[in-house]
């Protein structure tokens, strides 16, 4: 990890906000490692401020190049809160381990995990916003628009999308074992790290017509992310 | 789901922000609905507002009976932006399905989250402190904390743990099949759920001493959640 791997034009910009201060050597900027991370998580947690406070909200999304797309009900907050754009933070996080030590205190977690910065602005085109939502129903389940009836202009129109450039921000990762002190290494006391997966069951089809529809490839292909 | 449940003394205050607006029947503010969507996630999503925006970061947390405990980066951040308590939003989020309609328009996912306002206090006493990290390491594998070498007071010193009262906020949960138009429901696309759970796989020791102890049961009776 860390800003050593070479620096290109689409990786993320350093701003004050988005410089790492802790643990640098467990953060980045590189965009290939950012566009894994985002391609990888299934919920954005995305941040604003309203006259209330700070307001953090779980959104479905999905990434198309430069571009993240989101959408739910904080799209629809945006659309009350904000005529212009709105200043937000996207945070997504992908947990791969618990990280079990031999003192409480060494306990953490391995993860990789993203944060961007940058003005959410709801998206008014209708062929962007029926772009937005095909990616938004494959980042879900890769291949799965293809066979979808496509959304309807009337659909679109009710529906709110809001765009976030990729631009500032930073990625963090923390991997392998416990790093536990010296002197407590001799304790009697099992160590290591439990991976953690999210993954994907049985698949439950929809009762009711029409019958007899086998799973398709796109679902059976589903693995662990 | 609903807020038709009874109310009782502990469930969360509805205020203006808690009030939900949308999709009200998918929202509730009891408190055991809330305490088990807590106690099931591994990372909360902090949310704060300091001169430069909207932030949110990944926390490890547990909860103790009415206060949640937050550990980790954004604990320091507090630390340095904060010195009474700080408006926070908090947001665990528990994905339990992918929902594959047969329009895209109708794609969605089956969760439960919690959203909480509250001022983020940082703890300084040391036995509160010390609760804060077993229940902490408690919440990542239940039972874990007892075989360990609990914290020093050195270690407590350099920690900081954030407390926020569970008190105002709302759950939210999406639950079953996807709902198409009714002249969808003929299309020759299979539709229906895909079950999502947080998975952990075989247990990796870390190298070195002791050698030879077993997986601990409190590691092996890990179950999905």
């Amino acid at each position: 990890m860390g800003d050593a791997g070479g620096v290109t034009a689409t990786d993320l910009t350093e701003t004050e906000r988005s410089t790492l201060h802790r643990k640098k050597e467990r953060g980045s900027h590189e965009r290939d490692l950012v566009d894994a991370i985002l391609d990888e998580g299934l919920v954005a947690h995305v941040a604003l401020t309203d006259d209330r406070g700070p307001l953090v909200l779980p959104m479905v999304y999905a990434r198309v190049d430069d571009r993240l797309y989101l959408h739910g009900a904080l799209a629809n907050h945006l659309l009350r809160t904000a005529t212009g754009g709105a200043p937000v933070c996207v945070e997504v996080t992908l947990i791969d381990g618990l990280v079990l030590a031999r003192s409480a205190f060494h306990h953490s977690v391995n993860y990789r995990s993203v944060v961007l910065f940058g003005e959410a602005v709801l998206v008014d085109d209708l062929d962007e916003k029926c772009a937005a939502m095909v990616a938004l129903v494959d980042h879900l389940v890769a291949g799965r628009s293809g066979g979808t009836r496509l959304p309807t202009d009337a659909e679109l129109r009710k529906t709110a999308v809001v765009r976030v450039p990729i631009g500032e921000g930073s990625a963090k990762v923390r991997t392998g074992p416990p790093i536990d002190d010296d002197e407590d290494l001799e304790l009697d006391v099992w160590a290591g790290v439990v991976p953690v997966a999210t993954t994907f069951g049985e698949p439950e089809p929809d009762s009711g017509r029409p019958v007899g529809l086998g799973v398709p490839h796109h679902v059976a292909a589903l693995t662990p992310r």
